[in-house]
C-alpha cells in the first residue's frame, strides 16, 4: 500500500520525537528508516537487553514492535496531532537469539481519528533474520496537540 | 481464585529466575509479591524509562505487564518446567504519569500446556494508584526444560 | 465499578437496538439485562449452533462476547451517539459444552472517544457456569450518529 | 510461504471437518479453497446476518476469521490431530455493506503443538473486494485426538 502523507516534514518530524524518547536512547535503539506508513527501529544487542537465557528479553522485542507501529502511524498525521498506542497484541514466535533486532511497522488501514497497524520484529544472526514477533496494533490521533515540547 | 502450586518451592524458583534477567535489573524493576497464580512488580520512575512527554514509556509498561504474567503463570508450574509467553494484547488506559508503576498479573486459567493470566499495570501518582494498562495473556509450559542455567 | 449514564433512557434504546439485529434473533439471543455499563446476552443451546463434536460453536461464542461488549459500552453513550466495535481479543478456556451460553460485559474504561469493556462467556451445564471464554475489547463512539433507524 | 502437509489426504479431511459443523452450514457459509496453510471460506449475503443497519453482523465476521484460520492450520496438521483455537484479536476495520463475505486465512508460523495463523476477511460489493477485518490467532493441536465422528 502506499500513502500520501498530510505533513510534508513527516519524516523530520518523526525523528524529531524518536530523539525525545529517552527510553530507546537507554535500550540502544536506532530509527533507521521512516517512510509515509513505515518505521523501522533497530536495536543492537548487548546484555542488558537479555532475559535468563541471554536472549533478547521479551520486553525489548514488544517495545520495539510498540514503538514502530506509533512512528508507522505517526508518518500520515498531520502536522498539529499527535498520536497514542491504545493497544496491540503480539505473538512471540520465536526467541530473540542474536546480534540485532529489527522492527518493521507498517500502517494497514489508516484513519482520521485511528490507525491500525502491523508491526514485525526480527532477530538476525550470523547476517539471518528470523521472525521473532509480530503484532496487531490500534493507535489513536489526537489532533490539535502537537508532539512538540514546549 | 485460590491455586495449589505443583512445586513447594516455587517462590525461590521464581525469584531466583527473576534475579537472573538483566533487563529487569537494568530498567530497576523489583519482584515485589509471589503467590500461587499471582505476581507483582514494581518499577521506580527514572528518567531513563520516560518517552518524550516525561511520562513511563509504553515500552517500560508493556515489559511489566509481560513479566508479571510470565511469573504469575510460573509459580504454578512443575519444578521441572520452564514457561514461554505465547501471546499477549494489551490496552493502555492512562498515561504513565507516576512515580512508580506496579504490576499484578493474575492467573485466569491454568492448564498444563497453556495458561491464560490477566496483568494489570498501575501508575502511583501522589499515593494514587491509576489503572494505566490491562492485559490479557496465554504462556506455554515446556516440560522436562527447567529454568535453571546450566 | 459504578456508571452514570449520559443517557436516562439508556435501558430503552438498548434494548431497541438489540431488537433491530437480525443475527441476534437468527441465532435466539436474548438481552437479558441491562445495567449501565454492564450487559448479560444468553442463547438457549439448538443444534444448528453447534460445531463438528456437538458444542456451541466458537463463532457463537465469539458473537456474544462481541455484542455483549458493544451493548455494555453503549449504556454509557449520550443519546445521539451510536457505537462501533474497533476491535477485540478473545481467548477461549473451555468447551462450549453445555445448553446455555451467558455472555457478561462490563466496562473497564469509559471515555469519550473509546471504550474498553471486558466480555466474559459462560456455559451453562447442569446448572453450573463454567468459564468457556473471556475478552478484551476496544469501542469507538461516532457522536451525532444515533443508531435509531432512520 | 510454502508448506507441504503431514497428511496427504488434508483437503478431503478439512472439507469433511468443516461439512459437520451445523453452525457453518445455519449461516449459509461454503468452504471455498483448502491449500497446505491456507484456507478460504465465503458467505453470500442474507438478512439474518445482519445487524440494525443491514450490514453483515461482525459476530458473522468474527465466525469466518476464526473458522478460516482453523482450518488453514488443521490442513498441516498430522492425520490422528484435532485443532482448538487458543484465541484471537481480531479487528474490525470496515462495515460488512455488501453482498458476500471472503474470509481468507494463512498460517504465519507452523509448530507442533502451537500454530499461529493471520485470517483476513473482505466484503464483496458491485465486484470490489474491502478488507472488513483483519485477525492474528493462536492453535493448539491436539494429538491422538482426530477429528473423526466417533
Amino acid at each position: 500500500m502506499s500513502f500520501r502523507p498530510l505533513d510534508p516534514d513527516f519524516e523530520n518530524k518523526t525523528k524529531e520525537s524518536f530523539s525525545r524518547q529517552w527510553f530507546m536512547d537507554f535500550i540502544g535503539a536506532e530509527l533507521t528508516e521512516v517512510r509515509p506508513g513505515y518505521c523501522e527501529i533497530q536495536v543492537p544487542y548487548k546484555k542488558e537487553l537479555s532475559q535468563q537465557h541471554g536472549y533478547f528479553h521479551g520486553g525489548v522485542i514488544g517495545t520495539v514492535a510498540d514503538n514502530a507501529g506509533g512512528y508507522a502511524a505517526y508518518t500520515l498525521m498531520p502536522a498539529d496531532a499527535s498520536i497514542l498506542t491504545v493497544e496491540y497484541k503480539l505473538n512471540l514466535l520465536a526467541p530473540g537469539d542474536g546480534k540485532r533486532l529489527i522492527s518493521r511497522a507498517r500502517v494497514i488501514k489508516p484513519g482520521r481519528t485511528l490507525t491500525i497497524c502491523r508491526p514485525e520484529v526480527f532477530v538476525v544472526k550470523k547476517g539471518v533474520q528470523t521472525l521473532c514477533a509480530t503484532a496487531l496494533m490500534t493507535l489513536m490521533a489526537l489532533h490539535g496537540k502537537s508532539d512538540m515540547p514546549g
